[in-house]
């Protein structure tokens, strides 16, 4: 028997979500027959999760007022009843937002041994963040060398592997991001330019570095940047869609108006979900951790510490606070 | 010599295209060396037209103030220098909206001797109507038999032609069109199902036909039908975007503020030209007019008299007052 504390839905958040619309409550867990309970040391933030509490219909069941919140996770497993999760192993899963986690191994992963460094790339550029770019650019993007591609949140966990790997497949990439100091940190580190959508004309500033318009876009966050991005599109370009981040907080949301510009250019926007390829995840990880090793996918994780500020560490993705893969470290000592 | 009269834009509409906004011109037509002078009797009336004319950068250069409008249409040869253009002889070319036209012969088919009722077929459900129609839900939609195939503008002359070709392909189609009138009008003559955008809740109303959503949309509408395809998406949808009628007269636009769904259904959205599948067209007119013999392809023409007309003939086209492929007829005594 182990203690535990969960972070559970209090009430629907108005606008962007704070504390008081989460609660976190003891539990104590039980380790289940064949499985194990495991300490958490990083869980994933991410963007989608603000749909998920919505209460609207998305892929996913909406989260129901008292349910503890849903979270990928990393831990370290502290009992067990399963030969498969020794102790002291790192497993990844649906964990959720807690302390611990008590689970049968559904959709659990072992984690390779590695230095404590490596640990939380598991949940960011060698994980979801990290495959989500990949699929995007070719399952969807159908990315060939020598395209022009455009990636928005560039400086963020997904965004900023689609501009590496769009390098890695031989494209020449530019990405967006959110102010001066963000802009310049991620072009720095991420090599390639990054521009400004808080600085003067968006669209008038792609059409600088791409004059002939994009043949891929890669869009997370919908809004102005879509809206831009479709004023410098290449003949027959595609979109591929993977969120939307600056509507997900609107009740009124907003389509891009020049949508029309798909049918001037022969174009193409696509949704995606990254989890219809999990029949793939094994071997595009094998690439994504290969070139990680060879230090040309760099991933940049930026860890919040404590369960209770989970609301504040969501919000931030959408004011932009975020530099990389979000986390929360619900046991902040143990890291 | 001839002596012609064209019509040509006098200035940029706002809005509603009205009469004052063209000009009707005498010209004296000489025959060039090696073409031919036919007199006009059927010219295509297209909503991109609207587009065309209102300074915008398109597909094509924006037709300039004093310019004739362009306009494919059928004529009769009436004098002629080449022996392939022989007096008497039906063609179709890019004759604009003019009572005659002298053409070299650049871009003019020869059309074959049929009956009086047939020929204007030929700017409708066997010209670029029908083709919009074929290579959307062909190359673009990927339509295949069992599909739930959903068609905007279905009492017009690309929509009504989708809505049958969806059924030729074995697809289960459901038309949208605007009035109680002319939707019963349209499902009598087009032999499907045609939900009136008029009437309540469209969105509710494409629920009730296809409960389990529409895997292949077909919209040449864009604005309240897109924005309640989008909320009926099967997963894996496509959507084949052919134009916006509904937002070509309006100086702000709207995009659809739900396509995000596109991320939730996995779908995607294509914008397309037909006139890129040029090289095919041969082949798919060889297809249309034998489904059309056969009965299973019906046109319907929509004839207005006098050049006089056009601003009225166009402008129907937003208000809904066509019933099939609009035409105008600049010598109606020759009909």
């Amino acid at each position: 028997m182990v203690s535990a504390h969960v972070l559970t839905l209090a009430r629907r958040p108005e606008g962007m979500p704070t504390a008081a619309d989460f609660s976190i409550e003891g539990r104590i867990l039980d380790c289940p027959p064949h499985g194990f309970i495991a300490e958490i040391l990083y869980a994933s933030v991410d963007p989608a999760m603000r749909t998920w509490i919505s209460g609207e219909d998305t892929y996913r069941a909406p989260v129901a007022i008292g349910e503890p919140m849903p979270a990928i996770a990393i831990g370290r497993i502290v009992a067990s009843r399963a030969d498969r999760f020794p102790l002291g192993a790192f497993v990844r899963g649906p964990f959720g937002i807690a302390s611990h986690a008590a689970s049968g191994g559904e959709q659990v992963a072992v984690l390779p041994a590695g230095s404590p460094e490596a640990l939380p790339h598991h949940l960011g550029v060698l994980g979801i963040s990290g495959l989500s770019a990949w699929f995007g650019l070719t399952a969807q993007g159908g990315i060939k060398a020598g395209d022009r591609v455009l990636v928005s949140g560039a400086a963020g966990a997904v965004g900023s592997a689609a501009v590496q790997l769009a390098r890695i497949a031989g494209a020449e990439a530019v990405g967006v991001a959110g102010g001066t100091d963000k802009c310049a940190w991620a072009a720095e580190c991420f090599g390639a330019p990054v521009l400004d959508y808080r600085s003067g004309d968006l669209a008038a500033s792609i059409k600088q570095m791409m004059p002939e318009g994009a043949d891929l876009i890669f869009d997370n966050v919908g809004g102005a940047f879509l809206q831009a991005a479709l004023e410098n599109l290449a003949k027959g370009a595609r979109i591929a869609v993977c969120g939307g981040i600056s509507q997900y907080n609107n009740d009124t949301r907003h389509g891009p108006s020049n949508y029309l510009n798909l049918v001037v250019r022969r174009a193409s926007m696509h949704g995606f979900l990254v989890h219809d390829y999990a029949a793939e995840f094994t071997e595009a990880v094998r690439r994504l951790a290969r070139w990680h090793h060879e230090g040309r996918l760099v991933g940049v994780v930026d860890v919040e510490p404590g369960l209770e500020n989970f609301a504040g560490a969501l919000a931030g993705l959408f004011s932009g606070t975020n530099r990389g893969k979000r986390l929360l470290a619900p046991n902040p000592e143990l890291l």
